[in-house]
C-alpha cells in the first residue's frame, strides 16, 4: 500500500506527484483519509527551508481534516470513521515536566507534522492519535482546518497571558492568523482594534469583530492610539516600529508575537519598567487547549474564511499565498 | 519654620546645606521627623540628572524611616509617634483606573519624592499620609528604610509576575536591589541562583538565600545553565548578554529588568516565539504591595544588610555608593 502525496524534493520547489510506503501502524496511531488540508504560510517556510529544519522530499500541510480508516491497539478515545483534524505538531515525549503539566507545545522533544513526518497534502497520513482532534459537529470540514494551526496559534497567548473581558486588544496584520485572533478577541468580550498595512481590509476587519481599524502606516493614527490596549499579538513576518507599539500598550500592557519579524526586537528597558509592560511570544498550544479552542470555535461560529481549491492545484493555491493574495486561508479539496 | 536638609544645587554636583520652608500642612499631609534614610542608585541618578527629570536644589532620600510630629485634618489611619516609611512614590491621583484597581504606581499622575517634593535627606519631610506606611514592629528602624524602595522594587515583580514555590528564579546583580531578591525568592519557596560580576559576593549570595552562584563572566557556566530558570530578575544597570540569559530561562520563562541597562534590548522575537517567553519589567509596587511585603518582611526577618553612616557624611556615603563600595545599602542616620 502507498500513501499519495505531494512533496518539494528541494527548497523554494513547486510541488510534484511523490509515494511513499508508511511504516506498519503503531499502536498509538491511527490512519486519516485527507478530506481537506489548509495551507499556512509555515508551509511555505518549510517548503524554502526559510528556518533550515526542513529535509526533503518534504510533504507539506498541517490543518489537516480527514476520517480515521485505521487505528492501533492503543488507540482508546479515537474510532473508525471519526472526524478529525491534526494541526503543526504531530508528537510529544508525554513524560517531560511540561507534557505532565499540559503544556506538550513545550516539550523539548516535540515534533511537526511537516519536519517529523510527512503531511497533509496528500491522500492520507498516518499519526499520533494523541495529537488528532474529534471535531465538534458544528464545525465545517472545508473550514475547520486552518482552526488547528492558525486559530490555535492566536488563541493559545490569549488565553495563557490572561486575555480576559473587557481588556483592550489589538491585532497586528489581518491575514490567516489575524483574521482568527479578532474573533477570537471578540468572543473573549474584548475591545478589538485590527492594524493593517492594506487599508482595503478594513471592512472586513470590522465585520470579523473588529471595533475600529488602524491603517498601520498611519504614524499620526498610531501616534493616537497611544496607551490605548492592554495586550497586542502581532501575526506579521516583517519589521515594524516596535517601540512605537510599545507606547500604544497601557501600563501593565503585553506585546505579543506569534510571527517573527525578520530582525531581533530593540526593547528599551525604560519602557517595560516604567510601565511594567512585556514583549513576550507564543507558538501553537496545548493538547487541553487545543480541545478548547475547538469548542470554543463551534460555540461562537467562529471559523476560518477560507477558498476552496483542488488538491492538484496545490502549485497555484502555495503561489497565490507567496502573492498575499488569499482571503483569508486556502484550504486543498482532495 | 524651616526643614532644614542637604541639596544637590546642580547636576552631580556635592550635596550641601539648604533649608526650605514648608507649605502649610495639607489635609492628607503628614510631618515626619526623619531618623533614617537609605542611599538608593536612583539618588545618584537624580542628583547627576541623568533621567532628565532633576529640577536643582534637589533633596535625595526616598527610603525615608521616621516618627510622625504632626496631620492634617483627613489623615485617619496615622497618628502622632507613629514610626513610618516612605519610598520612591510620594503620590497618585487616587481617581484613575490604576489607582482604583490598587495599582498606583502605574497612575500616570504618580508623583515621586525626590523629584515632585524635597526627599528624606533632611531633618524632616512633609508627606501625603496615603503614601506613608507603619512598620511593623519587628522591623528596626536600621534597616528598614531601604525596603521601602529597593525592597518593594524586586518584591512587586515576583508577585505580579506569578512567582511562587517551587520555581526557579536567578538573580543579576547583588547589590541593593539584589540582595532583597534573594532572600525574597528564597522565603518564597524558590530555589535560587545568583549571578554577579564580582566572583568574591559568593559567599554571602549564599547565605542571603540562594542555592547557587554563577560568576556572570564565566560563559562556560552560564552556558550550561542553559534551560533551568523560570524567572530572572536584573538589577543591573549595564549591558549584558540578554540572548545568552533569555536561553537561561526555561521555556514559559520570563526574564524581568528593574534596573534599565543602558542600551535597548536586543530580542529575538523566535526565542520568545518557541518557547514562550517574556521579557517584562517592573517599577516600585502599589500600596497595598508595600504593606504586604513589610509584613512578609517582617514575618520572614527579611531586611537590608546595611552600613550606618551619620546624615553628616553625606557625600563621604554618596561616594561610596558611587564607587560600588556599599555592603549592600548605606543608611544615614539623624
Amino acid at each position: 500500500m502507498h500513501i499519495e502525496c505531494y512533496a518539494a524534493y528541494d527548497a523554494g520547489k513547486p510541488l510534484e506527484k511523490f509515494r511513499y510506503e508508511p511504516k506498519l501502524l503503531g499502536p498509538w496511531e491511527i490512519e486519516v483519509e485527507v478530506t481537506y488540508c489548509g495551507i499556512c504560510h509555515s508551509d511555505i517556510h518549510l517548503i524554502d527551508d526559510d528556518w533550515g529544519i526542513s529535509s526533503y522530499p518534504l510533504v507539506p500541510g498541517h490543518e489537516i481534516i480527514g476520517t480515521v480508516t485505521a487505528k492501533g491497539k492503543s488507540v482508546n478515545v479515537l474510532k473508525r470513521s471519526n472526524r478529525v483534524g491534526i494541526g503543526w505538531q504531530c508528537g510529544a515525549c508525554m513524560t517531560c515536566e511540561y507534557c505532565l503539566s499540559g503544556r506538550e507545545n513545550l516539550c523539548p522533544k516535540k515534533k511537526a507534522t511537516c519536519v517529523d513526518q510527512y503531511g497533509g497534502f496528500a491522500q492520507s497520513v498516518r499519526v499520533d492519535s494523541r495529537f488528532a482532534f474529534r471535531l465538534p459537529e458544528e464545525l465545517d470540514s472545508e473550514s475547520a482546518g486552518p482552526l488547528l494551526c492558525g486559530g490555535i496559534t492566536v488563541y493559545s497567548p490569549l488565553r495563557i497571558y490572561g486575555v480576559t473581558a473587557p481588556m483592550k486588544v489589538g491585532v497586528i496584520g489581518i491575514g490567516g492568523l489575524g483574521h482568527f485572533a479578532l474573533q477570537f478577541a471578540r468572543a473573549f468580550g474584548c475591545e478589538v482594534t485590527a492594524f493593517s498595512s492594506t487599508p482595503e481590509k478594513e471592512k472586513e476587519a470590522l465585520k470579523l469583530g473588529a471595533h475600529r481599524f488602524i491603517p498601520s502606516k498611519d504614524t499620526h493614527a498610531l501616534r493616537k492610539a497611544k496607551n490605548s490596549l492592554d495586550f497586542i499579538i502581532s501575526t506579521v513576518f516583517v519589521d515594524l516600529d516596535w517601540e512605537r507599539y510599545l507606547t500604544i500598550l497601557k501600563p501593565g500592557g503585553k506585546l505579543c508575537f506569534v510571527g517573527a519579524p525578520e530582525n531581533p526586537i530593540l526593547v528599551p528597558a525604560h519602557q517595560l519598567i516604567v510601565s511594567q509592560k512585556s514583549v513576550c511570544g507564543s507558538n501553537t498550544g496545548s493538547l487541553h487547549m487545543i480541545r478548547e479552542m475547538l469548542d470554543f470555535s463551534a460555540r461562537h461560529g467562529i471559523t476560518a474564511q477560507t477558498e476552496i481549491m483542488p488538491m492538484s492545484d496545490v502549485n497555484k493555491a502555495i503561489q497565490k499565498v507567496r502573492d498575499n493574495k488569499a482571503r483569508y486561508r486556502i484550504v486543498l479539496k482532495n
